[in-house]
């Protein structure tokens, strides 16, 4: 087990980011989502996935010099393109218009179209609670989760988010909608352990524990148990 | 087996309120309510609350000449008092408010303190869809469910309403966050049945699928399975 401490970890991940040529304040803001997120223990979403973020930049598929642009406004309501963007500068910055139209209306609402995975959809509810702002947040996903019933994925296991501030401590609720999320799946699978309990289908069709056979027939379960609870 | 129309329903239910002294036009309202609800098949929000709703008109916790009063609004957000008026009437006046604001500002946001139970909540979103608006609803209820592991109902199993209008007709989500809710529960034993799996706790700690046992014990389980997928 290494440890480093998290100035290590942003400094390292900055200095990556800067050598494929994100502008320096972007690629810190990149960075310190990353790193932040990987100090909460969403591996998932931090440090485990940064090698596929930046092979997407180097296929094409994420342009680190796109900056949203806004489309069209109406008092509170803003939709924005994010021109295939980092997605977490994407949604960092929509997060940042949203509380300044909460603040010029009472409430604000953006849509953001064309981006790339935002990572921790929980970052962007911290940043509304940190602005003294309930945040709600949601996002479409590939469709990777089967209608209750069915045996195909149609629908996503889309992340919600809900960020109440507090003075003593944001609540900050933040889950996929399938009992384990993919990342979490992944978590599992590199740590060559079974799930605690089923979390889907094979592709046979029969519950299993074995998270890389969820991975495989895209059939997790849709949540419920803590995760029900979760949204009390 | 009984069969009776819509329109009968709806007379009946008007002669009763208007004897009870509600003013005719608010009378009319409440009756439609609890009509439409049962029209659609949800009876434990409709026809077979309604004599608990005159018990409580008749002991005094439900005030029927009671009207909401704004407390206080800034933009498009405003505060209501229920006055512990009826709980339905309660509601749709502040969606309709909700509507009134969201068209004059782009969004609106109405809290309601001081009422009583609007029964189903599906039908505020049904108000919202149609006057072309996406509608999203809460409302919190009395501690009537354990937080995950715990044993003592500490939260409340508060429903949630999601509404987005369609031309082809509106996609309207409305469930209470316990897997089974008390209306529900109550259906299952007044029709003298089992749940259809575990639906909570009995007193004694035992997962169980008798409605009565879980309504002593105030422990239903949170959702999961198909409320859970229709979360997606």
């Amino acid at each position: 087990m290494l440890r480093v401490t998290y100035q290590e970890l942003f400094d390292a991940l900055v200095r990556v980011l800067l050598k494929l040529g994100f502008e320096p304040e972007r690629g810190r803001l990149c960075a310190q989502l990353f790193a932040d997120t990987t100090r909460d223990g969403v591996y998932s979403h931090g440090l485990n996935r940064f090698p596929r973020f930046v092979a997407m930049i180097r296929n094409g598929s994420i342009d680190i010099h796109a900056k949203p642009e806004l489309v069209t406004g109406s008092g509170p309501l803003e939709r924005w393109d994010g021109k295939i963007g980092p997605g977490n500068l994407n949604a960092h910055h929509c997060m940042d218009r949203t509380i300044a139209l909460a603040r010029e209306h009472g409430m604000g609402c953006v849509a953001l179209a064309n981006t790339n995975h935002w990572m921790r959809g929980g970052s962007y509810g911290w940043q509304a609670a940190d602005a003294g702002m309930i945040g709600i947040c949601w996002t479409n996903t590939l469709p990777n989760l089967p209608p209750w019933g069915a045996a195909d994925p149609r629908v996503g296991n889309n992340p919600l988010v809900i960020a109440v501030p507090r003075a003593d401590g944001h609540v900050v609720l933040d889950m996929a909608m399938s009992q384990f999320s993919y990342g979490t799946l992944a978590s599992y699978r590199m740590r060559g352990e079974l799930l605690p309990m089923d979390g889907g289908f094979d592709s046979n069709g029969q519950l299993t524990r074995v998270p890389g056979d969820i991975e495989d027939s895209n059939r997790p379960l849709p949540i419920g148990f803590w995760k029900g609870s979760g949204l009390h």
